[in-house]
């Protein structure tokens, strides 16, 4: 196996694995869905690969970032409104459960992230063991802020206890693609994510959560040398 | 009265009857929060009036329009994130109910001016006896939307029969100051005012809505030559 004479850590070997499964659900005619960071990278390469052996479709991207990488290697982007839907789109996720929540917006892609996939047909996340966990909250909740008048939602949050941290790039502050502010909470455990989501989404100044709540459809699981697929069935719907 | 020598016409003389009568309440040392639209100006050219006789406040504009007026008429502005609280916001409202609820965001500046206002101790809404109304609805319903992605959140208000449509400025799509777009909804009549902010607000892509549910503690009507003067008693919060 080509992945042993690499020298990766267990967590890359994961990433790629969950990754490149992932991409044998995308087929010619398609429009893919693509997300942001480490693994979705490891998916974006192996699809520039396919593009060789034949496969055709086109993509719509959810960040900076993840545009400037597909363009380099070749694959045809769309913009989100020149396409009627998404057929798939492949993801990854910070943290997820097995009840098909997850956290997501390490990177600060979540709005647009949140829109890719509320826009897709079928929603592929893919992640290394470690980030499948039995409670969200470990990984800090990033939330998306508007940056005027950001402190009166900052005060709210202390207020309620949620430990929030303005999110900072070394010494300056973080901004989205779409020119916001992040505040990440260190909750450690949510029990209730969809209460919350729609909680923090009511407050004025909040445009979106980092908590995804019943969107993969599949979640691939990098483990160890092979992958646990997660599926959606009627009843988690 | 010096507006009768003025060839002005019921409604800008009920503006400025309403917005020169909101300005008696500001006071010297306040943070002064101005909202943004017609009403507004007849107050800040007011407020400005009032400098040169020894008012002293500082001024947290609401929008790019409100912020070049305040500069040029010698009004003292601070950046939101600089003040602790806005001691008192004047502000006018497309329409307004007697249960101190009211659409905003005709001028587009409905997301800033919603944070200036729950940024504020008291809010005072300056309207023209037209603006109060029995049910809030006839006036469109502005809702500001993320570009990206702007078309799912067009079709489901489609989809919900609520008549959405995309503002534009002559010939091009209308940007808020924040570089959102605007969707209005020609409703009518809304029922029930706070059900249908949340219910908007949990919609991802949306960042706010134009109802302003519960906000302004006084609302002052220019009636004829007079204002009435509606006051938020402990009953109506």
């Amino acid at each position: 196996m080509i992945l042993d004479k690499l020298n990766l850590n267990t967590q890359d070997r994961e990433k790629i694995l969950a990754a490149e499964r992932a991409t044998e659900f995308v087929e010619s005619g398609m429009v893919v869905g693509l997300g942001t960071g480490s693994t979705v990278f490891f998916a974006i390469n192996k699809l520039s690969k396919l593009i060789k052996t034949g496969l055709d479709f086109k993509a719509v991207s959810t960040s900076d970032v993840t545009t400037e990488l597909a363009q380099s290697l070749g694959i045809k982007l769309v913009s989100i409104d020149d396409v009627h839907e998404i057929d798939i789109t492949i993801d990854g996720a910070d943290e997820a459960d097995r009840s098909f929540n997850g956290i997501k917006g390490g990177g600060g892609a979540l709005l647009f992230e949140k829109i890719v996939a509320l826009s897709s047909k079928v929603n592929i996340w893919i992640i290394d063991s470690e980030k499948l966990v039995d409670k969200l909250g470990k990984f800090p909740l990033p939330l998306e802020v508007i940056p005027f008048g950001y402190k009166r939602v900052f005060e709210r949050l202390k207020t309620m206890n949620l430990n929030p941290e303005l999110r900072k790039k070394g010494n300056e502050l973080f901004f989205t693609d779409n020119g916001n502010y992040i505040i990440d909470l260190q909750l450690k455990e949510i029990d209730d994510p969809d209460k919350w989501d729609s909680e923090f989404k009511l407050i004025t100044g909040i445009v979106e959560t980092g908590l995804f709540i019943n969107i993969p459809d599949k979640i691939i699981v990098g483990r160890h040398d092979s992958v646990e697929i997660l599926c959606k069935t009627k009843s988690n719907t």
